[in-house]
């Protein structure tokens, strides 16, 4: 018997043996005769989403069935959508709507058997692609793999049921050349076991640029985007289906010239921002080394338009893109084009980026002491401000390091009640965790409501402690402020300490 | 007898013995009476303009005296000046303008001789600080020295001869500490054997991004300027001064904390663009692998405001602060603050662009097969586009190695007649170096004049031959046309070869 936990209420759910989940799934398309079906595979942080964005397309009424798993981490998902409820916390509100919507057209269905596929008009592929990372050698990353294995038989699943004429739009970030050199070989082999046709399916590579936080349908439904196909055919076909979800009066559709390019661009995309982050980390400690606050540096050069996008001091990289995206690329180099090299500074930038809370807390023990018996509050635990997203938060790092060093933590997050890779949960209430007077309080994650006057008068009516603020979070102001009263050390500031 | 040659007119001129410039500096300073004197000590790329800015400053009428060593490479610089010929080409209308209102006013000199800095209220060091490039591991640079001994002779040679209370602002691109580690000692330890007091000199950092081109002149005088003192008396008096120069309306005046800061930013901003740069080589490759138009992807991926400083492909990284820059900052880390770590990705980004015209060598003879005997006509040995600077230019490793592998070459640049570094002359005439129907031609450096349609004529008309396009220089139209009638190659374009 296995259990699935949602990570939202904590309400436990047993995963059923059987799969055949036909009646729901033949009531559903019942109620919605005459629509065409979209099955979107992959219920996580985008396929959760996108099928919220088919289901309110902005030219057609789709009829949409989100698929996954039946696994411990996936199955709660499934059986929350059919509840009524969303299986992510977002401060957008459109997220909210956009669902509502869906309950009253009943054109949303979730499940988690494949006969789904047999009825798909439209597949859009949006399973994980992970990177097994294996050793660091004093502290770069020495070696890495990528396990298609998963990714391959989520293809295979689609080919196996589906029909002949299907259109398969993978959405999942990819090695490039996976769509040529995995997916087609995949599905045209399972179509002809089936005895079908191979001249009639669809194939084309589309990413999105999901943002989650406040624009998260935005971030999907209007911002620009990038596709391919195949071949001409299913270019055109993929440009014609996604007209229908996307807002193309908002935002640009760019056809690149074929599969391996769009699947290049994403990486890329990623990487150039890895690359961004690890060059921050990089001159972080030498702005702390030289006594400088590298911010105003910073600031101070950002005003060059060819050096706007420089990125600011940080605790790290987070989420499931940077942290390996780069990785994916310099694989697809290897294994699919031949090449004896490396992409060396997009994979040195991901090594960089997972030695960054390392980084933090070596600071931290610096400038404040060690950390024994030491009352220390955590104020954030998710990756990025104003999402609940905790996968490969750096973090997690920070707090398992802070805990070894003998320290008594505390959690806080607005967004975060159960953090599932730690098996805990999180504070919502911040009296609750700074009440107590902790000996330090880390300022690790951008949520807007640390950088409230609320906050900041709670902070400030501390008695005298320790603040270590790992991402700039405060305006000047409230630093001077909190300077005033408190031992404030800020990362990437050398000046003060 | 050393001999000193002008690089635009090939004029030899003997170098003087006697360094005593007495004469015409008194009179100069007599016709002058009543002017604050402002001495620019290095007449390189940046002092040379630098004069012609203070010359012209926009808010006082200063006296400007630019001196430079009496040496094969600079003497004729003085010479040239004196005789009234600006020693640089650049097509900026504004360099001959300013250059003529100080004639017209009379109100700058140019000379060898360090008498002038004892009449100085403002010296401005200019002058080069080179890095020492030692060794190369399999194509990543291994060894690297910094000699600060040039930069060391012309601090002491400002506080032999200068008053007590001098201002001096350097605005050479330093190991970020050397302003309060090398001049500041220095110039008080000349200041005490003269029985002078250390309590009146002013001394800040400050520097320029300045870009050679079509807005020399304004790329020094309108940019944002960042600035520091070594304490708050000299931050407040640098300022001043540089509200005499520059035009604050047009620009933003950043004060930052301390030297160190302003030193580190300049090396920053420049080693962002080396990564910068590194990157899009990187992929460069990738792309040629993987058949497809890296141009594309860079365009499709530019729309997003976070990528917008993504690098097109090219030919590499030349003039004289890239290639240098990331290696002072990281030198600096280790040699005034006693880090033990290199700034890794900075370090990196100078040996990936070091070997960028290495790597075109190697697509070239992919493609086009081998050149023992072929004539080669390159278009452009500048390292930049409607520029006549050739320091470290990457064509010249091209040219070096297109030489070595057999072939004729021939050279063309409308900005370089004289090529200093490989003491050789260069045709300004297009037709000269491709009437005569060569096997290859090479686009070396993006010229607008090899853009516009009479060149795309010009080399519609030659017989089908070969075309290596280094920089990406021709619109997709010029391209097409170029491609019905020659084979065509375009540096991180796999798509066409």
């Amino acid at each position: 018997m296995i259990v699935s936990i949602n990570t939202l209420t904590q309400e436990r759910y047993i995963i059923p043996e059987d799969l055949d989940d036909s009646k729901n799934i033949n009531e559903f398309l019942l109620s919605n005769k005459g629509k065409k079906v979209i099955v979107v595979q992959g219920l996580g942080f985008v396929g959760a989403v996108m099928s919220l964005v088919c289901a309110n397309a902005v030219a057609k009424d789709y009829a949409v069935i989100g698929i996954d798993l039946p696994s411990k981490d996936t199955y709660w998902k499934i059986k929350s959508i059919n509840e009524g409820v969303f299986p992510l916390i977002a401060n957008d509100p459109k997220i909210e709507e956009f669902f509502e919507n869906t309950k009253n057209k009943g054109n949303f269905l979730a499940t988690y058997d494949p006969l789904a596929y047999s009825y798909a008009d439209v597949v859009i592929v949006d399973v994980n692609l992970d990177v097994q990372k294996k050793s660091y050698t004093s502290h770069m990353l020495k070696d890495f793999d990528v396990n298609l294995g998963g990714f391959k038989s989520a293809i295979a699943t689609i080919g196996k049921n589906c029909k002949e004429d299907v259109m398969v739009l993978v959405e999942t970030t990819v090695p490039p050349g996976s769509c040529a050199n995995v997916v087609k070989p995949i599905l045209e082999e399972e179509l002809l076991k089936r005895g079908l046709s191979i001249k009639e399916y669809i194939l084309g590579h589309s990413y999105e640029r999901v943002m989650p936080g406040p624009e998260y349908i935005e971030s999907i439904r209007s911002f620009p985007r990038v596709y391919s196909g195949i071949d001409a055919r299913s270019a055109g076909d993929i440009e014609t289906f996604l007209k229908t979800i996307i807002d193309t009066e908002a935002c640009e559709l760019t056809r690149l010239e074929n599969t391996n390019a769009t699947e290049m661009a994403k990486v890329l995309e990623n990487s150039y921002r890895a690359m961004n982050i690890a060059f921050a980390v990089e001159w972080s400690r030498f702005a702390e080394e030289a006594g400088v606050n590298l911010y105003e540096i910073v600031n101070a050069i950002r005003v060059r338009k060819t050096h706007a996008n420089l990125m600011y001091p940080g605790i790290g990289v987070g989420g499931y893109c940077l942290t390996k995206d780069p990785l994916l690329a310099s694989w697809a180099r290897k294994s699919f084009f031949g090449s004896e090299s490396d992409l060396n500074m997009s994979v040195n930038s991901v090594s960089v980026n997972d030695q960054m809370p390392i980084y933090a807390f070596n600071r931290l023990i610096e400038v404040f002491g060690d950390l024994v018996d030491k009352s220390v509050s955590f104020l954030g635990v998710s990756y990025r401000g104003d999402i609940g997203d905790t996968r490969f938060t750096p973090v997690e790092v920070l707090v398992n390091k802070v805990r070894e060093a003998g320290a008594v933590i505390k959690l806080h997050d607005p967004f975060v009640s159960y953090w599932q890779e730690q098996g805990c949960s999180v504070e919502s209430e911040l009296d609750v965790v700074i009440c107590s007077e902790p000996e330090l309080v880390i300022i690790s994650t951008g949520h807007s409501e640390y950088r409230k006057s609320e906050t900041i008068s709670k902070l400030m009516n501390l008695k005298p402690t320790n603040i270590f603020d790992t991402i700039g979070l405060f305006s000047k102001k409230q630093l001077l402020m909190l300077q005033g009263r408190h031992k404030v050390s800020v990362l990437g500031r050398g000046d003060i300490h």
